[in-house]
């Protein structure tokens, strides 16, 4: 198995995204390429001594920032890294792509080079939200904003193979998120999708969630509007910041005993973080294109991008791309036969 | 002053409502009217030895409950607790209502039985969620959730006007709830009402705000559709609980020092959890009402009912129904003008 890496276009720079493959190859002995510019890359690589048959480099010129306009720049920019590790992909050069750059370049460079899985109208982005029990898979955080209902209904059944086959959950359970949990409450697009998702015998439906109920973990995969999933998304990883500031805060302005209760509880404190640490999911799968695409945050550092790797692994193995195309296509039949 | 309570409908039964009416009589000094089932009511009187002439009783045989369809409840039930209420109101034989039954219900009642300032097209709920500095505004969570480009600049206006009135914010910075900071980012709404906002002169108007800014106090106020404002209040209440029960869990399976530190740090945990709690701010104001309507979490306790009636008083004083009402005649006519 072969992994493209496109290193480009982060927060952190190039050195966290080499460091983390080079600590995936030791894990996972997979081979991978690195995708960016060849002269840095090899400085970092030096820089940590790795000098493995099972990392190559393929040099590129181009870099799509995150202010640029995904479309315009995946069209022009021919030599890009995102661009050119698509291209990779859809002439079977790898199996899979990894990116921590701009997600909406990552995206388009997806759908338009490497290409949508027959039958998915749009793809969505899933992302294991951390919270009770073992998280929940939400779809979509960001890749389709103003989703059609049926669009969704493709969504959830992408969502829900992602946790049977990566995750390994049996027939788990999908939720719509919703402002109540009755079949009649919601705006128009959950109205019109409630009876869609009850109705497709591809997914375990239980019916309508809140947004309580994402940490809960009360259904297995929770899908969404792409506006709706990457407000919540964000809001979540800003609320989670404030709670932690907030007490780090409180504890500096307390008095010696709190201080030193603080450094007691410490050990609790990083447990507690790193449960809710998202990178330990290693990354956001772009579901709907025909092969596998990971994508991780900007500010993904090395330890985020080996986790990411490693998923990345699993989604090839377990031939999550095949799969979504078979659930979609026999979706699509049922709709075509009116049986729905 | 007079301010009517529906005490009916609500998680925790009467006694809270009329515990935490008492302790606002004591505290503000206001007159109170207690609407519902006039013996329970005394019966919750009694037990606390409460017989001050500021607390009237009206007495309601009807509740509707948290399940019933609001609309139809409402027109059905005409001794309903909020129905009565919001007649009340409207006759001004009381100044305001606060209640902490069905949010449907009271909104419906509030709309079709009190009725909604001139020119506002839809109410909306604003709330002030916790964070890093004195809290953000969100408007709407809940009441309108397939909102028009130019029914979200109204509920901008409006929540404007409470930031100013109510928590004294000079011209408070509003932002536009997005997916990206950019003017191009977004989905068909947000995209629709990006311009209205930039040119709309009721408005300090800062730009498109993410999730991740509402913690962190970037804006004073956010401004969203009800859909996505619910679902994120909803989601950050689960959030902060799963954060605190997951603490809990890790201090119980750690060893004695992290547990002698947990009850060293409990001050600053408590002054944290204190802080993140919504109670403190009192209720969600609904907003584009001719009169002060209030509505309280369902699952209020005493201490969060006194805060709303403190919070109603200050409504009530600032005339916040009419600042809204002539802001939203200014921008009507702008619009009408073709001002924008």
């Amino acid at each position: 198995m072969k992994i493209a890496v496109d290193v480009m276009g982060t927060d952190y720079g190039i050195a966290e995204l080499v460091k983390g493959t080079v600590n995936a190859v030791k894990q996972f002995a997979c081979d991978m390429i690195l995708v960016g510019d060849a002269a840095k890359i090899q400085t970092e690589l030096d820089k940590l001594g790795a000098h493995s048959d099972k990392i190559q480099i393929q040099n590129t010129t181009q870099v799509i920032e995150m202010d640029e306009h995904p479309a315009q720049a995946v069209r022009q920019k021919k030599d890009a890294s995102i661009v050119v590790a698509a291209k990779m992909l859809r002439n079977v050069e790898c199996d899979a792509v990894v990116c921590a750059g701009s997600t909406g370049a990552a995206m388009t460079a997806a759908t338009l080079v490497t290409g949508r899985s027959k039958g998915v109208e749009r793809p969505a982005i899933a992302l294991t939200i951390p919270g009770m029990g073992n998280g929940t898979v939400l779809v979509d955080v960001g890749a389709n904003v103003d989703a059609k209902p049926h669009q969704l209904v493709q969504s959830a059944i992408m969502g829900s193979v992602y946790a049977e086959k990566i995750l390994h959950i049996l027939q788990p359970k999908v939720g719509l998120l919703n402002i109540g949990s009755e079949e009649t409450k919601g705006n128009e697009q959950t109205l019109a999708t409630f009876p869609l998702l009850k109705f497709c015998r591809q997914l375990n439906f239980m019916g309508n969630v809140e947004g309580k109920d994402i940490a809960a973990g009360t259904a297995d995969v929770v899908v969404c509007d792409g506006f709706v999933g990457n407000t919540v998304l964000k809001f979540g990883e800003g609320l989670a910041k404030t709670i932690f500031a907030l007490l780090k805060e409180s504890v500096i302005s307390s008095g010696v005993s709190t201080k030193i209760g603080a450094m007691l509880m410490k050990p609790a404190l990083e447990k507690l973080r790193s449960r809710m640490d998202p990178n330990k999911y290693g990354g956001a799968l772009l579901l709907g294109i025909k092969a596998p695409f990971v994508i991780c945050h900007g500010n993904s550092k090395a330890y985020a991008i080996t986790n990411a790797i490693g998923t990345t692994i699993e989604f090839v193995k377990n031939n999550v791309c095949n799969e979504i195309s078979a659930r979609i296509e026999s979706y699509n039949k049922d709709l075509m036969a009116g049986n729905l």
